[in-house]
């Protein structure tokens, strides 16, 4: 197991579990560690996480904390959003989209400082082992890859209490009992899953919710607002401009007023088995809503049916952990080659728990009421052509019909 | 343009438009027509077609009304909802997957009166000619097709009344005057589009809806509810089981009352231009998340998936016409495998507008907590078998990062 | 019929049924006449071509005659080779390709010109039409387009050559009687259809063959050859470097000689019904055969995969026309993101009709005899990954199985 | 390692390799073996396996020898040549189709004998332990699985060679050095990998070929043959009515004759890495290609596409091993839904390693002379309904110009 590394960089949260970890690398692999904890929008303090490093050892020019929102959103969520990617029919695979932006950063941090080696917190049983480690193999093909989950013998809540007791490593008392249920956050969203989540038939209590109010306390008037799209990106909410991080973190508050967004799914793992989790997506979910009804009006049929076509398997790719492969980067390319005239303004309705598109124009439009009219059209649009082509499309069918039906 | 036709069987509605067609085939074809009125669940009295048929001389035995909401739902409806049909990833199809059954019903009749010719009041703009003339030809490849709003010169709304006053068709007060908009009905939906609705920047007026009640005005606590299904196909309603039509109508109940199944939507015509419209949807929006949901308990992954990349062609072979192909029998035959085991008890809440999963649960599960839990599972996974998983899957991404990274 | 026009674009080849049109035009829309005559490699001299226009009357300034062989193989042939485009699993869509380049410079000449129409000579059954008439549209909406084979009266051999003589257009003495079969003839391809080929159990009789040897006369010693490729294209034959239509010039010499690229087809048209055909492809034959074969070394199999799935997809569209479409776009954006490490050398060998590939290196080729061999790979590969690449690969099987198996 | 297993099912060649597999079972794990030899038309006689069964304690009710060659091409070869499976465009899927029945009927085998485990032969570095297990895993969730090449200790010729002599297990002369190359056959194909055909630049040594005569050696002149097809299936070759095994062996008769099916490929393994193999597929090549001909005549333009979207899927599938996955079963119900049809006659010639399709036939023909013919249709098809085909369907693109070409 303990092949001789060197030094190693660790996606650290702060948390009890990477604290363990980071120790765990010191002890087991007697290597120097490299902690990197990004903000990706989790809306936790990144301070302590600093000082726990150090507490733990590791030296200052080591502790790399660094502030990705931007680059999250810009380059990570919105081409996913431009595809108008849903996993499962319905899932914006808000934790998918995040990994392969640690793991890259986690990599570059890693030929910086010379590392020979990246780990991870993600268990041996999840999704995000599997994302991680792609994005690290892809991009540092060499490297060598340390996933402590699959490795110790920690596997109990116990053990892992145990161990950190045994190295000062400090157990917050929320920590100490079992937690009833696992997160994962980012400004995309909140992901909850496991213990009392387990059971797909019982319903998610109230409190596991923690980026969308309650539906049924959420405002008794709908809100409205407008978003504005310039090549198929956001970059306005109600007027103001927005670079794309603000602009989430607005849309963000906009839907958890309105209890937008929350989604009960069981889904099937990479791994092969079937999960269930709770997912709060309020930002992704009005914005995902805006860029189909903007699309609506200015992308061509052709257009957009291929990309409904193509966007399971742009999912599948995203969910999967395959975000550094050259298929999730073709697909991605017929994607974007279809964004550039990708402008204009929705309008939409919340309104509790419901995101409602009330209107969408665009300087591009594609969409003509001289020619949709059912007034007289004054002859944008012949209806005689109508006989013909649907006589061709006939054609077939009917040779077909009189071989079969005949 | 006047072969000679000697009969003609008519979609009838009874209404303004389809009595000047009526008397408009007679005086132009000098031909006799058969009326075919069929019950799908649109909530308009049939009588009154009866005798408006009768007036303008339809002889009593070629005057066909059918109900045909049971068909419409077994065999159109639950079909495509196996299917999970969304068109350009939003719209339930409502009007397009009740025009193959209309003219295979007209087909038949035709066959049975020995008539010539079929005909239908769609006109030549949309897509509802393509999808009845679909039908025809596929099912009667020699039939001959009148499509009058192609053919005719009653081009504008005071034409067609004048011609409906000088020949004694009784023209109702409130059409008159211009209708505001144009809707189309049956059991799983209400179309309106055109008119008022023609500028997708303007907000539906309230006065368009009519199956789906304000959503402000609606019940201000949720309402729970369960959906039981056998072999893909919903069969009871809070445990009550129902026919397939009685359970949709069902559905549309509750979803009218919580104000379910609203879509503005600017879409693609087969024809060529973009349209908007409002649909509304009330019981199909339910029975949709429904069948998603007992789905993610009881399909495999590999089944899932297939079904999701499948569907959106699926989808847009029944939006244009294309029920009776080869390629939809195809597509519904590798749809159709995947059902045998989609059983079980779907829990969800609705509310202001929006449909809830909170729960599933099937005899029929692949979930396994066992295998999935965040606890011990006693050897149901083991968690070293992620890292050769990975590994390989990485192999060809580590062996091109090597060549384009390295 | 006759719309007011002034100034049409014909394409003009010079032979008897354009020189037909072209005067058709001249006393049916009495306007103006500008021909385009292109050189797409179709082996005819373009001198008469010219000279036939002036005796019509058509201004010397307004007779466009264009050497485009190297645009069409740099611009569109070599793009649709990168797709490996097969349309129906077997066509190499000789004369689908070349539809779109003489649809763009015939709309920049009539732009040059200010015509307000384009007109080309073919018929109303088949598939040129429709590419043409595409393509005018796509890139000039407004353009009239003219296409006399569905308007005009002379729907027989003899109408037509009796048009002829009344209008003193010479008729070649083998255009008098009928031609046994009708060609269509450019650098990629020489098609042959209609008359003798119609019955398509009848085989292709000896005299239908213009751009292949007869296999059974063909050399009795296989020929090796070497294609070289950078980027997707093909750059060099046998070590010399070549230009695009240089290339496929040389490559159709080496393949007449050995009879490949023979292909007799029942294809469907777009138009809805069958069609057979003789296509003759020597140098696409081996082209395509290299292409695949220097991919197989160089393409990621997610890049492989994904292109191999796109590509019926593609092959369909080229064929139907939509060449200038945003979906034809999209592909071509993913399919060309693929190409740019699909650089190497292909050793092949020609031999009665066959192409045989013996053997491809690249300066990026992902194969790696240290992985794959069967000898001690150094823990290249560690074969106890395969365990759980397995395993987990396996696991919703088992879950099924345990459900319905069990 | 060495869980406690009791018998174990053992895939047996009663070649070397399995032999030593064999002992090393009983050894490795004291449990008793019981060995299944299967006829797949591999063209070796099964006598010995039963003697060297004997020979090593095999009690005679657990040899197990079975001649599976008509399942194998009527369940397993037919059904994949309906959908016409070619992997990476090129690779008829040989070995891949057997693995599955092999699976199957070792899995029968073991609840017949109440064993607990099976084992097979395949290396860790290929995909067939993967067709191998995920064929057991699929019909058997439960069983455990032993793959001795991933878990002994002889991995070098030399010492397998030493534990065979150890254990008195006789080594063939030819065995004793090193093979040049590796085979698997069956009635399909012969495959041939490794050793000296692992530098994909040098050409395969004439050798390695054993199912296909030399190309410049075949016969000079082509020979004509027939094939008939019912539902989809080969029923006949040259008039003869044949069991689906004894026309897949006619056909190799005849292709081996004429030099038929050779391909030198470098393809993508499951596992990750590239292989290069040449594959002989003498009577697989003819039949495809046949199939393919008669498939152009009888099946309707959108089923024919459609299968060719979904044939690489398929394809994939297959070579991945998935042959007992819900996926495929699908996709094989959409193929198979097309086949009802597809009969009729094909005639080929077939020469110096070319198939070469001259004409098909059908009762069920699509091809309508009638309305495809050059000549006067007699009002069988409607060239001006082409005008109105072409409007619609250029509708969109115009509409697309106007805003970004105008």
């Amino acid at each position: 197991m303990a092949d001789s590394i060197r030094r190693v960089v660790l996606a650290f949260s702060g948390g009890l579990d990477t604290s363990v970890i980071l120790k765990w690398l010191q002890q087991t692999y007697q290597c120097e560690v490299v902690t990197f904890t990004a903000d990706l929008g989790q809306g936790e303090e990144l301070g302590p996480a600093r000082h726990k490093a150090e507490l733990m050892g590791v030296t200052p020019e080591h502790i790399f904390i660094d502030d990705l929102r931007e680059e999250f959103v810009a380059d990570y969520v919105f081409p996913m959003m431009r595809a108008n990617a849903l996993y499962e029919g319905l899932y914006l695979l808000g934790t998918s989209i995040a990994r392969p932006l640690i793991a890259k950063r986690q990599v570059e941090i890693a030929r910086q400082v010379s590392a020979d080696a990246v780990s991870h917190g993600a268990t041996g049983k999840g999704n995000d082992q599997v994302r991680f480690e792609l994005g690290y193999y892809a991009l540092a093909p060499d490297i060598k890859v340390i996933a402590p989950w699959r490795e110790w013998d920690l596997t109990s809540r116990t053990a892992l209490i145990d161990f950190a007791e045994k190295n000062q490593i400090p157990v917050p008392k929320d920590k100490r009992g079992e937690s009833p249920f696992s997160t994962d956050a980012n400004l995309l969203h909140t992901s909850s899953e496991g213990k009392v989540l387990e059971d797909p038939w019982e319903e998610v209590p109230p409190y596991v919710f923690s980026r969308t109010d309650d539906l049924v306390a959420a405002p008794d008037t709908p809100e409205e607002i407008t978003i504005e799209f310039k090549g198929g990106d956001g970059v306005a909410v109600n007027g103001d401009a927005l670079s794309p991080a603000m602009l989430l973190t607005k849309l963000n508050e906009l839907g958890k007023r309105h209890g937008i967004g929350r989604l009960d799914l069981v889904e099937n793992r990479f791994v092969g088995m079937k999960s269930r989790g709770m997912y709060e997506t309020p930002g992704g979910t009005i914005y995902h809503a805006a860029h189909r009804a903007i699309e609506q009006l200015t992308l061509d049929r052709g257009a957009a049916h291929l990309k409904d076509e193509l966007m399971p398997r742009y999912a599948e790719l995203v969910y999967n952990g395959f975000w550094f492969s050259p298929e999730r980067e073709m697909l991605q390319a017929a994607v974007d080659h279809s964004q550039a005239k990708v402008d204009g303004t929705v309008r939409m309705k919340l309104y509790k728990g419901g995101v409602h598109v009330t209107g969408r124009k665009s300087p591009n439009s594609l969409y003509s009421e001289k020619v949709v009219t059912f007034e007289d059209d004054a002859g944008a649009y012949d209806q005689r052509d109508a006989e013909g082509f649907i006589k061709l499309n006939a054609l077939r069918l009917r040779l077909l019909g009189r071989r079969d039906r005949g």
